[in-house]
């Protein structure tokens, strides 16, 4: 059979990675799909890499709109990033009837909806599985190993920057600053970490996973987020004290009221496996209505792993060419979506961890106690510490279930207290079952 | 678009769960595939059963051979099990070409070479997720999901029952026979366990997967197998001491020599995923070329989370049922196999759990350090316990790695020693890196 012939766009990290994939175990891709895949046409601005990287029968250019245009192109692989090129080109390729495999989350979380859309128009396949989670092969699992489900949630571990700060703060006690110059240093994290550290990246990811999981289109616009750069080392201390660690997690669950979509710190127990994911790693856990619980680990990014679900992509892609567009899996599982209302996060339902930093008096305990009784909120655990010549006491709480807006009620009524002296820290609990 | 029609062989634990999952998430399925899946028929020396199951319109027959036929079947789902009748009447489907779905490993582990044989003659679609790891899609991610990779060894808990009991006893610091019993009365271990416990079942699942894996036919015959009846209540407690969980593993790795294919109760350091299944849920890690490890877990047993794997399977074949062949996925993964030599578990290299009852005298360390060192073999570490009123002792050493025929010749030589007074009991140990 002839080779299938790829265009890939973009010759960074991922690029390099994925031509230096499909060379390396090319004998074994072709024993997989019974022909070969082949680059033959490829762009960047850094054309040298190309020419370094690349076959030396491979076309360089150094405009992707050439490669996305052209005859001799089967499969668009995009790997420029960013939105507004990536955006143009890959609507361009789809124009011109390449099928397109992207990594590119941000792209598809913002992008998404209109990318499917004229993809079905040009019955064209738009395949994403290294866009959530890198190497996982998260994507396949959500569209088809669990095909036969109602998925009821997902819980990831999908920023592995935000994962190994989380991890050394804890293994080490260090605080925030310090393990994220250490994870800089490592390139873990890049120079300004905003994007990672604060869930942008997770919340795009998140999305994705949300619409394959529910049948909905992509609802990134309405992504909660809250980052954690606002833990202090004591929150890691006295989550682990009390049997939890603390990860931050991408959530999407489907209620009777509609989708929660959230990206937080969360405190998680720490006998669940999700707890014991360390360092840069990644991991989805789902939960179905028939299989239960299910959970997907591995690395999250880098070159091999990332180029790894790519030309898994590329493989799926070249099968499926020539197919009819009920032969292929629709892009976001479904064949029809239904717009379901996110809810908003005051709407959401949540355990909470509380920080309140309180003088050392008698009956503060005694009024958050009686704040809490009437917002009908149950504590689970309670925690005093004393801190800095036991004047002031940090006081733990750990709350039953609440909607969050009663529980943002109470934090109101406590910090108005007399004692307490610093804003409450507030985090979300998550027991991962169902 | 016309309903899929399927014809169920079989209607016990797993046939009801389909039946019950077609019906519960008729309406998720239909959205997905974009048409309804019917049984129009299904048999069962239960008639009745299949009567009260499945929907009223169900033809039912008491003969499998009637469906396998059928012109109103388009896929034959292999439910009943064992491998008489199932090879059969699985054989008879593919011969009036009908796609087939089987939940059966061990049916594919003695005669899945010949059944994918006439399945590629008659050119349909076999499928069998739910033969191994019930609900968790490891099939998938084995043939599709890390297709880009040449894998390099996969290791999984794949019998519940076996996993149950290691659990417990461990945490109840229970011996084996109890734990048995309490298995026995939860339904998680049949009146006969010797199946499960002597790592039968597993090996059956490791088969199939080493096939996936490695592109090879599959070699059950030659798959190494040892259970957990042997196990002593001590192993599982000086393991833990040392830092180790012992788990069933099925281990299969691609090495220059040939393949390792083997079932045997393992330590595995307590830091790792693997180690922290407990109960009688299934995880399997893959080690891989680009992506690194990922690992998969979930529920590897039970009405539901089988049906899910089933019914996926459905779906997929639904999918592709008038697809050419180069459009699907081949059953084994690669278009062509290579047969690759199994090794003998001699020639395997592993790191080794030892422990010695020996007479509590002088020398008796010493005698078998040194013969350890005359076989090349270097201690991890040692650990001397007193036993029976301090006149023995139990001498638990881990290895380095070694040839397991280095360290047989060691045990043959210490077991030959004055004061040696039992066999050794020895057990494998796995980083499970790479």
């Amino acid at each position: 059979m002839q080779p299938i012939r790829i265009g890939i766009l973009g010759m960074g990290t991922v690029g390099g990675g994925t031509a230096k994939l499909l060379s390396e175990n090319a004998q074994e891709i072709t024993r997989r799909l019974g022909r070969e895949v082949r680059i033959s046409m490829a762009a960047s601005h850094n054309t040298d890499r190309i020419r370094k990287l690349c076959p030396s029968d491979t076309v360089v250019s150094d405009d992707v709109f050439q490669v996305a245009r052209s005859a001799d192109v089967d499969i668009v692989v995009e790997l420029i990033g960013g939105t507004d090129t990536a955006r143009e080109v890959v609507l361009c390729a789809i124009e011109n009837g390449k099928h397109v495999v992207t990594a590119n989350k941000k792209l598809l979380a913002e992008y998404g909806n209109e990318i499917f859309a004229l993809a079905a128009e040009k019955n064209v396949m738009v395949m994403f599985e290294a866009a959530v989670a890198g190497g996982i092969p998260i994507i396949k699992a959500l569209r088809e190993g669990l095909a036969a489900n109602r998925i009821k949630s997902v819980a990831g571990i999908i920023n592995g920057t935000s994962n190994f700060i989380l991890s050394n703060m804890r293994s080490h006690g260090s605080p925030f600053a310090e393990v994220l110059k250490q994870a800089q240093e490592l390139g873990y994290a890049e120079a300004d970490p905003t994007f990672d550290i604060e869930g942008h990246d997770a919340a795009h990811k998140l999305s994705i996973m949300s619409a394959l999981a529910f049948g909905t289109p992509i609802n990134f616009q309405h992504c909660y987020l809250e980052g954690i750069s606002k833990l202090e080392s004591q929150d890691i201390r006295y989550a682990e004290e009390l049997g939890y660690r603390i990860k931050l997690l991408g959530i999407t669950r489907k209620t009777d009221e509609g989708i929660e979509l959230r990206v937080h710190p969360t405190l998680v127990p720490e006998c669940r496996l999700l707890a014991q994911v360390e360092g840069v790693m990644n991991a989805v856990l789902v939960q179905s209505n028939m299989v239960g619980e299910t959970l997907y680990y591995g690395a999250g990014a880098g070159a091999a792993p990332t180029a790894s679900a790519v030309v898994a992509d590329i493989i799926d892609t070249a099968r499926l060419m020539h197919a009819a567009s009920e032969q292929r899996v629709p892009p976001l599982a479904f064949r029809c979506n239904e717009q379901l209302p996110v809810l908003p996060i005051d709407e959401i339902t949540s355990s909470y961890y509380l920080r309140v930093s309180a003088q050392d008096k008698p009956g503060v305990v005694a009024n958050i106690g009686r704040i809490l009784a009437e917002q009908s909120i149950s504590i689970e655990a309670l925690l005093q510490k004393g801190v800095i010549n036991h004047e002031n006491a940090e006081i733990v709480i750990l709350t039953h279930q609440s909607k969050e807006k009663h529980i943002k009620a109470a934090i109101a009524q406590i910090e108005a207290l007399e004692h307490v002296f610093e804003p409450v820290m507030m985090l979300r609990m998550e027991s991962l079952h169902g």
